[in-house]
């Protein structure tokens, strides 16, 4: 007899905006209970009673059709949010009770107005993200050195180890002017810095990974090439790794980090210095 | 008699990890208190009972100093928690009632691990979203047009007008293969969309701004010159939006539109399509 795998159980995200927020803190909570099949249903923009209404709506179908779903919400307007609360899902209300609480602490009526949350809010810290990124895009893989002295932090290490996505991260998430410096054959021939980082000792931040991965990763991008054989990636990761130790970078290894865990550690060495 | 402003109250986030989802959350809370001076302080990799120790003495140490600090933390693990907890903060305790509930409506109990929600916990989505990565930075600005049959959404429009940002933001935190496509004089000859996308039809979204924004924009990058003139804007936006509007394609303004939203849009047009 096959067995049947339990169906998927339906995770709407419901936001009066993008919905990240909400995403966010449910894909956090539902990482404690893994093996749960589950699908996600994103209903972003939902700002209105008549759009809550349609989401109830599907709910009632979902859950008519023997399913059971579960809502996780950041509306705070009551009216939207009563009708969701209507609805036949298992509601998480993620804003309200900390709304209210705050409300306490604070001394002040909470807005719980549509979009309360908007990314644009405060401009000059949106600005400052989209000129980081201009910097980060005019000063990528080497280019724009000149422009170091403007960097908040230079990432640097051998071809594909991750600069890129994390340079480009920091500045759309963060607002960090990154720039990136690749390690090529050249520099390790010198026994020093390269040239162009000399100057910028003090905004440098290393970037290592297994050699093995590497080989992967290369092998992706131009398979059985010199580039993408084990043997260069191990020269050049001792190499970058040796340089590192001698100039006393702070290093992290990519291998199994994620582009936001690297950025948080170069946040935090930011924070530091 | 000089009137003294309130001083910053300190707002904490802390985390095991990168304190993203954290952060995310308290900021979406505070929205709804807008006037009230703030100072936010990031503790992220608190994954131990040591360092949330050392995180209980800063806030200790504010309380002493008069100050009333507000603790946002997403920590699970009791033992780490009851350090934070034992501190003079106002603490949110952000995920634990809401585990509390899915222990109930999940009937597992939760894992409650330090990390639980881990960027790379889902691996192949990781590598997609680096994928997604490479493929919007192959094919920036136009270039790399081979390419546009492998892409999810292709974005157009003037310069400067938002593409790359968006296609970047798209790639890195939603895996979407985001080209763009920059209109320039050339194309506003034709009656009709450029050649190298007559192919992607479907694949298409428009951006478009205030003309005004876009001559402010372009003159911090070129100032004085034709390219930025208020002149040379209204007429390149308004061919653009006369060429949107013929070929029938969604367009959103991003005038006063962050990246998350106009993703969100996309996102929302490639779910109906």
């Amino acid at each position: 007899m096959p067995t049947t795998t339990p169906p998927a159980r339906p995770v709407l995200i419901v936001s009066d905006h993008t919905g990240l927020t909400a995403d966010n803190i449910a894909r956090a909570l539902l990482a404690h209970f893994p093996g749960q099949p589950l699908r996600y249903i994103a209903r972003p923009f939902t700002a209105d009673v008549a759009a809550a209404r349609a989401v109830a709506q599907e709910v009632t179908a979902l859950s008519a059709a023997g399913e059971r779903p579960i809502l996780f919400t950041t509306i705070t307007q009551p009216e939207v949010l009563a009708e969701l609360q209507a609805s036949p899902a298992h509601l998480f209300d993620l804003l309200t009770p900390g709304i209210n609480e705050l409300e306490v602490e604070l001394g002040q009526t909470a807005a719980r107005t549509v979009g309360g949350y908007h990314d644009m809010h405060d401009t000059s810290a949106y600005l400052g993200r989209m000129e980081a990124l201009d910097f980060a895009l005019a000063t990528d893989d080497g280019v724009g050195d000149k422009q170091y002295g403007l960097a908040d932090v230079i990432l640097v290490g051998v071809s594909r180890v991750g600069k890129t996505p994390t340079s480009l991260f920091l500045a759309l998430q963060h607002g960090i002017r990154a720039s990136n410096y690749p390690l090529a054959e050249d520099d390790f021939e010198r026994e020093s810095l390269p040239l162009p980082l000399e100057k910028h000792r003090g905004k440098l931040y290393g970037l290592t990974i297994d050699p093995r991965r590497l080989h992967a990763i290369r092998t992706q991008r131009k398979a059985a090439s010199r580039y993408a054989s084990l043997e260069q990636c191990e020269f050049e990761v001792r190499r970058a790794e040796r340089l590192f130790q001698r100039v006393g970078l702070p290093v992290r290894d990519t291998t199994s980090t994620s582009v936001e865990e690297i950025a948080a550690g170069v946040l935090s060495a930011l924070r530091r210095s």
